[in-house]
């Protein structure tokens, strides 16, 4: 009983309640977890392990729903039904495969905040015809997010191609010098095409944050 | 006339021409500027300092007008009208009066882009009242802007209220561990509200960035 | 028999013996552990691991008492009675839940010393309102202890809204850029309120500064 | 008229208005100055360049009187009386002579809350018997401040002689590798001694936490 | 009479003496340069200052001829004729204007090791088809050199391109975080393209090793 | 099918495809082998685990050969013959044991290039006289890579010896301060010898950009 | 057979053969060792794992002796006897217990070089009284090193209280900031005192050099 | 009167009275200054500015000697005789002409301190036959110190080839990437040479440290 629950975020912010799991202790997860879901009526959790996993099921009284989105290294639990659609459309693209587990987090976030997604992952190795096709189909979305590591360069050739904003994910895949997204990351925040950027690895900050642009005027 | 002009930006992502002027040689700034404001008929310039300007203006043909804008560190020049109004509200807060050039550099942008811009300026340092009041000012903003210094925390805390992005720009107040900025970068990038964030004193790209999500389904 | 036994400094300086255990062989922690047990009377070992303990248990003559304090990660030996009130109060706040191992090794420390200790726990997240209830609580202390990871923000919170000293605890929670505790730190160091810091994860440090704060005029 | 007064926090947590003289604008900084002494009776700024009392000199009305503490590279500003004597000693020692006008501006912010301040500097580089002798003189005190570069060392050594809290403060004296205040910074983070620590050169947060401290429980 | 002169490099490892002025007492540089002129009948500095050039013109005996390449920073002192064509083409490209200085200065060493240079400067802002105009003149080059500053992407792209070497040479221009040439540095070492890289502003290293490639199997 | 597969680099830039395990899921990885060999016939992947290779060999079809080059920590997929012999020949010196599996990685793709490649290992910790000695038998070649740890010196002093270009390879072997290559690269980026570096352990970009050099005028 | 056995050392430069095991490939470390001992007839490991001593036990001939030195985390064959006295006397002090085996690893190399070795570990932490009686039985060495963690202070302050040379071994211990050693390495760099270093857990680089120290004029 | 005189430790640790100028408020350097020669009859300073020596100069009485050593940014002041000669030789050289100033101040003080001192400068850019025929006049030393800037490999170069102690000394010449000295510092730690290090630019410490060193068994 030592963690207090909030539940107010989700009516003040308009986003749902998001337990970071990694760096707690199995067992006081799963109390968190059931106590925002009772709460609520729904609680996902991010960057889950099998233990924490483990530590949940055992507890979870009938009425509660446990969804396991392994791409996204996360977990829903729900009473009910799922997001409302609020509208806008968020597209995701990423420079590799390794950054996959991060866009599928920000997927996760956005449509759990009642947005359409659109994904092109695995664009940034080829030519820069794949992304060009890639692009075509993305283009009527309101934002969009652009995960990548190593040197961390997709994000601002996108922004130079299209006129909505976009968000840079740095990932912290690649190996040496700043090698766990550090380059990455700076290589964004120095950008000369117009790009902003949120935490190494931070899919849910960079969902959230699409999220919120995607709604436009349409407050609940 | 070693530069080359692009004037296709403005038109593929909606964005005036604006020229770095920190790290030109003088004349080869004065050239350049004169180069964009034939080719497009306007041209914005940052991080000015007199030496860039002494070496501009004697260069001016009749029909371009120089504007100063002092508290911007920035200079326009013209031929023509001012951008067209294509609709959205920026809001800009600063916690500090130090973080006021960054954040008139930001609005600049955003009135460039052609949208309203409100601010509210050194609300981080007062009790919780004072910022409380001036958000009620800005509250039908589409996106906040808000720049801070030392340990950067004003732009969680406004994130924490609104429901509308929140972009931190990190500035390079202070002293000490560090203090030129780089302590506020940190804070605002592992910030637990949802976040976006640009790179230190990086006025024009919160501007343009903002003026993205402004803009809305607005396009041109 | 290569360790030197040094029982002056709780006479010296008001302090219980407190061995990091953390880095030690577990046969030297052993030995360490009991020979300031038998010079003393009391000692504690902070950042056990359950080597440590294994390696001590089997040692352990019938008079000497041990106390696991696992959300402490901490073990007390014991010949005699607790530790004298020496008074003074100490309130111990922490931001998230993942803080509490930090926060309880401080609280120990604290208590060691003779000091009351109360503690709110995990009010970060939530809103203002929380914090304020919270506080309520615990005014009447004569210091706090505030945990944050992540931004660290809540220590320079708590100083803008209490007369008595704050002392800020950086946490190694978080991912990505600085994530282990040293945004927090940066945060802490730059902080416009009035604010004293120890290293990361340092809760021993923290408790025992609070605890000769609060001793106040109180010499023994 | 951009920057708005605070006048609330000397009621609220006990501390006189302090300005950051550095890296604001000679005519911001005077009117800021100007608006806090006429709100409040008195005003402080730390970090004071020639610049900045220029600014500020020809606009001072008769009743307002600037007192220029050099050591401290801070001024006051006043119409009335000196601060009440709230009670509580704090003891200020430096390392090396360097260190003393991050020592001067500890003082004066103690001096302005209230308290008695006695000073020992430049006692780090002498022998031990040196600092024996100095702590001799200073030893009532209920706090002490330990302003120190290079190395760091002299506020460890310091807690490791006294049973009441030490404040080390980094100084940016010193060359070569971390010779910024950096070395000192971290030694004093990972010391064995019980200390806590302010931002480097940061007089001003050491004298004010030092002050709450020797307050005791004395509140206004 | 300190500095001893080596004229055994020009034979040994086909490169020219070149001394970098910066950080060297103006007379002690001048009769550096004058023994060097002496011994080998040519000799380049770079990095140079106004200072270092009037300590140095007094000096020179008639025969000598000095050449200011103002665009490089450099300076060529000869008593004869300039240096064999040894054959090979080298291209240098910059991302922006404020690159040209290092991109002149690894021309000037190129065209001392006798191979012809081709430039394409400020090719990285605008949109790609400038970068594709800009290659099909360079096209025939046996190497590629490509400074650029901020996120420094430039040489990555070019080596997506193009089948012959490519060397990026990180520029200090940008601000802010990793501003200056660390971002653009770990950008270029952490490129999924095949790329090496030099120090930052290394024109001179750039172009020496690049003259190197560009020579082939044409030893002298 | 997420991946998608790009058979245009080995035409575009000479290069063959190569996958970097580390960070990819062994699922995802064999797929995207599987889909790169039989798209092209031919296929590497480097820094590869137990795990992938198990991942991998169940799926293999009977035409698919798997080579595994263990001292490179490398696999070769392939369908028909090995690589054309495209002339030039590659030097590849080590300066202890430890650096040898990158060496090994740089001297699979230069083959994979077509180049023939020369290597003396372990050449420097011994007195000069190995190196002379190891220098003669590769003195024909192209190109040289050197690769070294802890304080990185020997591609210096190779390319103060020979004219040919040297390319250095920071090796992550060492402990304690920057021991984890960085002092390598450091001391590489600011040799006094011409020198090209590449990324801490990136015996893959090391080997390529050899092999374009090796090449010379010999397009395919 | 890829390793390069070099005995010139031992002749050169008066030191023994050290292996470096960690890093090594168990098989490839055994290989390295039998070579080193037939050809010399003495060879030392440091920074051995348990792996590398069971790849090594099965290839040793009968006339090969290991010496398993656990404290020092080192081993030694040889084949003949020890090493000759060649004179002179190192003292080796610890701060803690957790520098024990960096500074056994110094004492090994200083005794394997003829040396006689006084230790006196774990003075640190206990009142000065401690360290002045330690010292007092360590006086009439001809060199002093002195290991130490977290704040490294130790060598600073022995290297007030001796006239002979003071040799700083940073050591890893501690957490949080810069806690792996480097707030050690950086205090005694700036330390007042005059005392020179080795890389962090340099035990073997301190015993070495300290006994070059104590060898003072008797060369061999 | 603010500074304390300490003249204990030239008989304590056998070292002269040294003051660093650099960070001291010229009046109170000269204050320093005086009481010291006052009270010792002899005192250096270092690291001295023209204010400096200014402020000083006025204030000398004529039985006060001030002498200037150009070469080594130092002065020193006496009322008698110079040092005793004690014994030893020091060798000190230096890679490049950036680093005499160094090597210059460690000269100045091995002299004050009763040692012979041989140099030889700007051995390290040429090939390897000039530092052996620069080694062998000062062969006979008993300690060198070796000043590098950039990649700092001239000290282990050094130690590979004489059996006496080998001091490095980073000097904070190069730019770009760790240009300040930090390069040489982590390749000297990193070297697999026998070396010890100081801090960048201390060519004070490794002067006494040397010193120390070729006392020898000479006591006072
Ligand atoms: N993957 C993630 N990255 C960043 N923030 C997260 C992530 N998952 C959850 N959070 C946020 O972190 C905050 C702190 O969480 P907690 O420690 O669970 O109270 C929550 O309010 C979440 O909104
Ligand atoms: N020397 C100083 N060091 C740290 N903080 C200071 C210093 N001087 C003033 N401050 C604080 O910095 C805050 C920001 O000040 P300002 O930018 O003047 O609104 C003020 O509330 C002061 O209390
Ligand atoms: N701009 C430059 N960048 C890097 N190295 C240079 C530069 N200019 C000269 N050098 C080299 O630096 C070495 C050291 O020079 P010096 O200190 O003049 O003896 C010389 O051998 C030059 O080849
Ligand atoms: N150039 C220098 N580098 C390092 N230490 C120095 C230097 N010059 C003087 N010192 C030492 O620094 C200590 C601090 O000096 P001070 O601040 O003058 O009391 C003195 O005791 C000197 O021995
Ligand atoms: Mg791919
Ligand atoms: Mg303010
Ligand atoms: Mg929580
Ligand atoms: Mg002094
Ligand atoms: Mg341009
Ligand atoms: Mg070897
Ligand atoms: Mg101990
Ligand atoms: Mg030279």
């Amino acid at each position: 009983g030592m963690a207090r629950i909030d539940t107010g975020r989700s009516v003040r912010c308009g986003m749902p309640e998001v337990v970071l799991a990694e760096g707690k202790e199995p067992g006081a997860f799963a109390r968190i977890m059931l106590a925002q879901v009772k709460a609520s009526g729904r609680c996902i959790a991010t960057r889950v392990s099998p233990e924490h996993i483990e530590a949940l099921q055992p507890l979870l009284p009938p009425e509660v729903r446990l969804e396991h989105r392994e791409a996204a290294r996360a977990i829903v639990l729900s009473t009910g039904e799922g997001p409302d659609p609020r509208g806008g459309t968020v597209a995701i693209l990423t420079a590799g495969t390794s950054d996959i587990p991060v866009a599928e987090e920000a997927k996760l976030i956005a449509e759990e905040m009642g947005c359409e997604v659109r994904t092109a992952y695995d664009v940034g190795v080829a030519g820069i015809h794949r992304l060009f096709s890639a692009l075509r189909d993305l283009i009527p979305a309101d934002v969009f997010i652009v995960a990548a590591g190593r040197e961390g360069t997709l994000p601002a050739i996108v922004a130079g191609l299209v006129d909505r904003p976009v968000i840079g994910v740095p990932v912290s895949t690649g190996y040496g010098y700043m090698g766990a997204g550090e380059a990455a990351l700076a290589s964004m925040l120095q950008a000369c095409s117009v790009l902003a950027v949120v935490n190494i690895d931070a899919g849910f900050t960079a969902g959230a944050f699409a999220a919120q642009i995607a709604h436009g005027g349409r407050r609940v």
